[in-house]
């Protein structure tokens, strides 16, 4: 199988379709913040801390530092010593940290009542937080360079800036309570279980850990993208099914190629049967990933329930029998909800979140293995397969995975059992219309390391700022979610009170 | 201050008495089987595991690999699966790892008990497992190939080595229990908290976690240390106290270096009153971790209760006001128990333990503060500085050491409040002789993180192998022991039954 690689970005990282089912890791998940709140999340202040390149070595260039971004507002803060207030701090995922800081409403939304700082700290290698000088050419020219982009490294990053940045501010007692959606919720869940001296507890929304070795199906992945749809309306679903085999067949046809390019509104005299296929899943999992109940916007703007909406325009009496018109009225809502654009161009060469290290990790230690088709797929069937993975990283990178890390490093086979009597305070949010909720901790642990779970939910939907249309079933998520963590603060400085 | 480096091993690792009180890290403190039990430990199989050198990064060097030692006994092993028998692992500390498990006794006794595989893992940089090809003199030539000896490392280096084993055994549901004493017994205590995926529980004997930053009082050791003599006989602690300023006057008259050569048949015509000093200064801190109820061969073979010994020396009627005879036979007790010399070397270049790798790790992350003497320490009283050490590590090694890297990693700041509601079965023993303890968990922190503190023992003279003239309080130590760790057994069984 041929894989191409056609960006350095995580959102469209894979060509063809038959790769990107197969291999696209499809992180990160993050939404933008409905418009009216914007106001809000703009009024963090950027700050910058040293950091050390490499915390688990002590050969020359471990000791190199480089400049980490981070995020402040202190607005609600009811202060370090002797109040104690909360610190909230959010662990930056791959890509530029205002986005994450903008998509996070859940903190700023309830800051003022936990009177807590906020902090967003952004990830090593993303953003402004680039090692060797802040020179992302150079960061990123090779592996000497780009090796020390790591979740173990990020993770003493947070840990690090976060002790100097409560000693400095005289908040050594303050408790501080992580969140991260996607990726960053799996280093906030990770980071609570090797950082409790850090952090009092995590809120991991939509944090997929459980997506690593063979602990959740590869079939997982697709299977929920197929259940959403097809949970909307059958024909909806067999209308994509079937549109597969329909495009490989036209355009294997005399003009099949302009037939599709102008059914689908392609601007360039451009056009494959791959890089379409590729540009329709692209639109059918990050649609289903952003099925949220009120308008987002994810990596394009979205109505509410954006799947009902797509599959409101394939089952459309008006366009019957006509597939390609079906497909094409469905993609609209991904790719043109706004109504801006006249034509579409298969391939999108911008990164706009700075995205671009995530192949690095996909091909080091981020083995995800989401990409199987079940024969009643959506998408046409496949296997996953390591290798192809693996062959696909010596040829691009050079690089070599090592698929068993994050399992080593961080357990997730059997977690029920070895953290039943270990650890505490962690939220697993996860809502069942994500695509990734099927590498998710679906099910209570513990007392204290619990699953909430939203049949409704899509990608840490949880997070997003809080909105008046909000559905009972969000509001109940974040009460439930305020609750905990009110729990998990009382206790602490019951504690506190205690010791001192 | 000047501050002298005479050998490259931790045992005599400062010249002066000052520098050594100051800044000595007295690691490694394991104890020597007695000599009826050697054929046990001896059939242990040895075996090569190829390990990864660089488990968080990945630039280029950081895929090499090497041979990790590790020595295996089956012989009482009831096997993995369907059985899953319980595997005993020792995480080796600073040395050979024979020499951890042939003073590793415990293992051995209760393996037949428990049916447990023993394991005991080298340490990297140590013994046979030496990076780079098991060239040591290349791995330890220079930053670029040392550096790769830190904690962290080890740590991921047992955890990848267990899952291997236990996979290649078909034993990936037996139960691993960690043990190790002094560094070897923080390593098994932190093994437990950060892969609590792969130990159900540890046993950290005389672990100092609490040794860091400022967590413990640096006088702490040396105050253990006088009052361990002091408790034997107040005249014993009083000479001792008063012979350091004897020795410099001595030093400082005409004749009378040749005067404290003669009365300490000192070998060669070389001696200075700080060698003098850090060769009695050795014998006493030593004796004080070795002070067990029974015969061992520590550093040195040593009667029952040594500084009892040392005392009755120095208290001998025979000698009155003459305090180098009484010095001398003090120093006879560590140096000649056997009797078999004739005169000493006060500079002493041998290694046989390979100990060798613990001055980077000193000057690296392990600054442990214990070098302070309080006006009434039975040494000269002085002051610990964290500078005295940077300047050291600084010229003897152009290394900065990350003096807050331990703390930042494992925590260890108000550990009972942040471990009271987090993590689970480990067992901190501690004698309270030992002057290590002061940096130990003396008391519970939860149900299942417990402290076990003997106010007789010494350095983890739990470990030792049992002998028919242990003391009661000895072998009740070691019966809590064996008792908490089948409880996590029989609660760990019970969990995989209920699973399955």
């Amino acid at each position: 199988m041929a894989i191409r690689l056609l960006l350095y970005s995580v959102t469209f990282l894979f060509s063809s379709a038959i790769s990107i089912t197969n291999i696209h890791p499809k992180f990160p998940c993050s939404i933008a913040k409905p418009v009216e709140k914007l106001s809000l999340s703009t009024k963090t202040e950027e700050k910058y801390f040293t950091q050390i390149l490499d915390h688990f070595n002590y050969h020359p260039q471990s000791y190199h530092t480089f400049q980490q971004r981070y995020l402040i507002n202190d607005k609600y803060w009811g202060g370090g010593a002797p109040n104690n207030s909360p610190i909230f701090v959010y662990t930056g995922n791959e890509g530029h940290i205002e986005w994450f800081a903008q998509n996070t409403g859940f903190m700023f939304d309830f800051a003022p009542h936990f009177k807590a700082l906020l902090v967003f700290i952004e990830h090593r290698y993303y953003g402004k937080s680039i090692p060797f000088g802040g020179d992302k050419e150079k960061a990123y020219s090779n592996s000497t360079t780009l090796g020390y982009l790591s979740s173990t490294q990020a993770l003493a990053d947070y840990a690090t800036l976060i002790i100097d940045l409560k000693y400095n501010l005289s908040a050594t007692h303050s408790p501080v309570v992580v969140f991260g959606g996607s990726y960053g919720g799996m280093l906030s869940a990770w980071f609570r279980l090797k950082y409790p001296h850090v952090a009092i507890g995590a809120l991991a929304s939509s944090a997929p850990i459980l997506n690593f070795d063979n602990i959740t199906s590869p079939y997982s992945f697709n299977n929920i993208i197929t259940r959403d749809f097809r949970s909307e309306s059958e024909n909806c679903y067999k209308v994509i099914k079937g549109s597969w085999q329909e495009i490989k067949e036209t355009a294997k046809k005399y003009g099949g190629l302009q037939k599709l390019r102008k059914s689908f509104r392609i601007c360039k005299n451009y056009i494959s049967p791959e890089s379409l296929e590729n540009w329709l899943n692209t639109a059918y999992v990050y649609t289903a990933m952003a099925d949220y109940p009120t308008p987002s916007n994810f990596l394009n703007p979205l109505p509410p329930y954006p799947v009902k909406e797509m599959c409101r325009a394939i089952d459309d009496p008006k366009t019957v029998n006509n597939t390609f018109k079906k497909l094409y009225g469905a993609a609209n809502i991904f790719y043109n909800y706004t109504g801006n654009s006249t034509c579409f161009n298969l391939v999108d060469n911008s990164d706009p979140q700075g995205l671009g290290g995530w192949i690095w990790q996909v091909c080091t230690e981020m083995i995800l293995p989401t990409g199987g088709n079940a024969d009643d797929s959506i998408f046409p069937s496949s296997k996953w397969s390591y290798n192809d993975i693996a062959q696909f990283c010596k040829n691009k990178l050079n690089i070599e995975p090592r698929p068993n890390w994050i399992t080593t490093e961080f357990g997730g086979h059997n977690i029920h059992r070895i953290l039943e009597r270990f650890g505490s305070n962690i939220i697993f949010f996860n809502g069942l219309r994500d695509p990734w909720s099927g590498g998710g901790v679906l099910k209570n642990i513990s007392k204290s390391i619990v699953a909430i779970v939203a049949k409704e939910g899509a990608h840490h939907v949880d997070l997003r700022f809080s909105s008046s249309e909000d559905p009972k079933w969000l509001k109940d998520v974040r009460r439930k979610e305020v609750d905990i963590i009110s729990k998990w603060l009382s206790e602490y400085y019951n504690n506190l009170n205690d010791s001192s």
